[in-house]
């Protein structure tokens, strides 16, 4: 059992080091070296180079890529200035509702167009499986091209964890709809399911930012070893816990525990001896790539084949073309609208619960999407996660590439 | 499945550092601490406080401390001089066989004393539970004391690993015994898996000394970002990936990998801009302490209390002494003899590896080892890992608990 992680992880972290120096070099992110690398690794049995096949499906792998995406968000909320996102907060809702809705419409009208025979309800579906943005993919290409703190990364980010709670939302409409349920029921979970993300959010930075700096105080003064650190890191750990708990990902509660802690005077309370982002990195750098690689490995090159390609076509431009409308709801003056629109491209988990879901639900005794629609779906995924960094890197990117400087740091404290 | 991870972790971590902080307050190693803070949280469902039943038996968090203790022995090879090593390598070679036949004769008569109806092959199952040292916790004692470098650090780091390589050895031969074997099958047996050992050893070492720096001249070239402490990791996990398939324990082959690796100029290599120790020792900040907090959540206080307590009190006395006899083969002047016997105490993995075996064998229809050996056994493994973490630190510590202090670092290039 560990012997065969131990392999697993030398075979991934080799092919991610160097697909990421590869694009690194042709002036690309290394995230997408690293998202092209685990497509290679899931792409040789049908080479017919066998034993990466189990790779996708490893549990402890999964874990570990889990972490290293927690530890990604937590490192960008750590970075992010509590009052900044404040600022920008009007434009992050009305970016977020924006790229939520039109997405929507489109995806509606992609699905009434090409598969007329389904449903209005697997319509609805199709465009949710739209809504929502995955904000790995743009985080880590802000973060290695040093432009988190930029207003149209922080419209992004604020953006994105508004997209979590609506797309919760919109998940408590749809699977009332699909279910049949009377319109009061529906109204009820959805009061319900907003209040608790809407509350966990308000209780985790309002009582978080005013406990974390005396919490922090205390653990000081045991004047142990590493207290901070750890401290920290449970922190961020118990958040990410508690946001999954209340409905919503994981990383949306890192990016809250970041938040948190970025008040914190850590350098102050440990004399200068603990640095928080010196030690957050290392373990960053190799959790990281871990997350990217595994899902470029998760691609499946076969299914996508067997899916209908003029769908997963249109999904694709209605996911691109649909998150373009954000740009028009950015309120904030001086910030570069394109670039939040292209910020807000990548598609991910959520996407693919919809997609589950909707193969799932079968409310006529016919599952509202078929085996076509889920890997069409899943194309749109890839798409939208692969085009995303040479088109924020071709928009923000003025800096020289990441690959050959001193590491990137993290505005702790 | 993430949110029972994000859980476990912070209480683990949680627990480890309070453990850690509060047994360096009391003049005690932290791994103490750790160890006590994991049985702690063991015996909390016997008090009827529940949740933490299956801490000890999740696979991620295995994985993880498995990692962690290969961390560990990667960083002690790492701060180790190969040539320092050589030096002691005669005292190693001899304490390592005395540690091996002292404690197996004890056990045997121990078992023949007090479990006179057992068959002599089960007696010497009972010394071979004795034999081998688990070097995790006396190299994590001496690293936090920053003694690894002492000559009875290296003097007991070196017989560690021929000790391994003796227990396979003695285990090869044993269930040869067991399954009546003939003598001949046994020899063949015998050479093969030594040859397979200490082949690995004498290739992971000179050919690693001599490809290492060139591998990783090579990857310098490069320029990417990260990649000399990827290619170190990655190192690592193939060494003890490979130690796992000869047969020997992974941290053997982690070991040998900081051995490989003590040689390469990390920060020439890349112009001061990558020091491995600086990365290495974060990441093991977290694991390391996972791995001793599981530990002592491993131990089972009720089925200590069903062992014949006489057996378990006798094999623990026998562990003990059995090792001082280490002291007298130390041929090197000017070494501590008394710690390197202090040093060799602990028993863990491969003592319950052969409780396990001598319970599964049952050449006459009859199990050679009952459950009560089987405890006694685990008390014994217990009590050489509680004791020793005091011990030695009585016999070397004259510095200043560590517990204040900055983080130990790590003597890389």
């Amino acid at each position: 059992m560990i012997a065969h992680l131990l392999v697993a992880l030398a075979v991934l972290l080799t092919a991610a080091k160097l697909g990421g120096v590869l694009a690194a070099r042709l002036g690309q992110p290394p995230v997408l070296g690293e998202l092209l690398a685990g497509v290679a690794l899931g792409a040789l049995p049908a080479l017919g180079l066998h034993g990466t096949e189990g790779l996708a499906r490893d549990a402890v792998l999964e874990a570990l890529a889990e972490l290293g995406v927690i530890l990604l968000l937590f490192e960008v909320g750590l970075s992010t200035r509590f009052a900044d996102l404040v600022k920008v907060g009007a434009s992050a809702f009305l970016v977020a509702c924006i790229g939520v809705v039109v997405p929507m419409a489109l995806g509606y009208g992609v699905g009434a167009w090409l598969l007329p025979e389904a449903s209005p309800v697997a319509h609805l579906f199709l465009g949710a499986a739209l809504s929502a943005t995955s904000v790995g993919i743009t985080a880590r290409v802000l973060r290695d091209m040093g432009r988190i703190g930029s207003p149209a990364g922080q419209i992004v980010l604020g953006a994105a964890v508004i997209d979590d709670v609506l797309g919760l939302l919109v998940l408590a409409v749809m699977v009332g709809l699909a279910g049949g349920g009377g319109g009061s029921g529906v109204m009820t979970v959805l009061a319900w399911v907003g209040a608790k993300a809407v509350g966990f959010l308000g209780v985790a930075l309002v009582a978080g930012r005013w406990a974390a700096p005396r919490l922090f105080a205390i653990a000081a003064r045991l004047r142990g070893q590493g207290v901070l650190f750890t401290l920290a890191l449970v922190v961020c750990f118990a958040l990410s816990w508690a946001a999954s708990a209340v409905g919503l990902a994981p990383i949306v509660g890192a990016f809250a525990a970041g938040l948190v802690l970025e008040g914190v005077p850590f350098a102050e309370l440990s004399d200068g001896a603990e640095r928080l982002e010196e030690r957050l990195t290392p373990l960053a750098a190799v959790l990281v790539p871990l997350f990217f690689v595994r899902m470029g490995l998760a691609v499946d090159l076969g299914a996508l084949g067997t899916g209908s390609l003029a769908l997963a076509g249109a999904l694709s431009v209605a996911a691109i073309l649909g998150k373009q409308a954000c740009a028009l709801a950015v309120v904030t003056p001086g910030v570069d609208r394109l670039a939040v629109g292209l910020g807000m491209i990548p598609r991910g988990e959520v996407g693919l619960i919809f997609a589950n879901i909707g193969m799932s639900l079968a409310p006529g005794g016919r599952p509202l999407l078929g085996p076509g629609a889920f890997a069409a779906i899943v194309a749109m995924v890839l798409v939208t996660t692969l085009v995303t960094p040479p088109l924020l890197r071709w928009r923000m990117g003025t800096a020289p590439a990441a690959a050959a400087g001193p590491a990137p740091t993290v505005r702790a404290a």
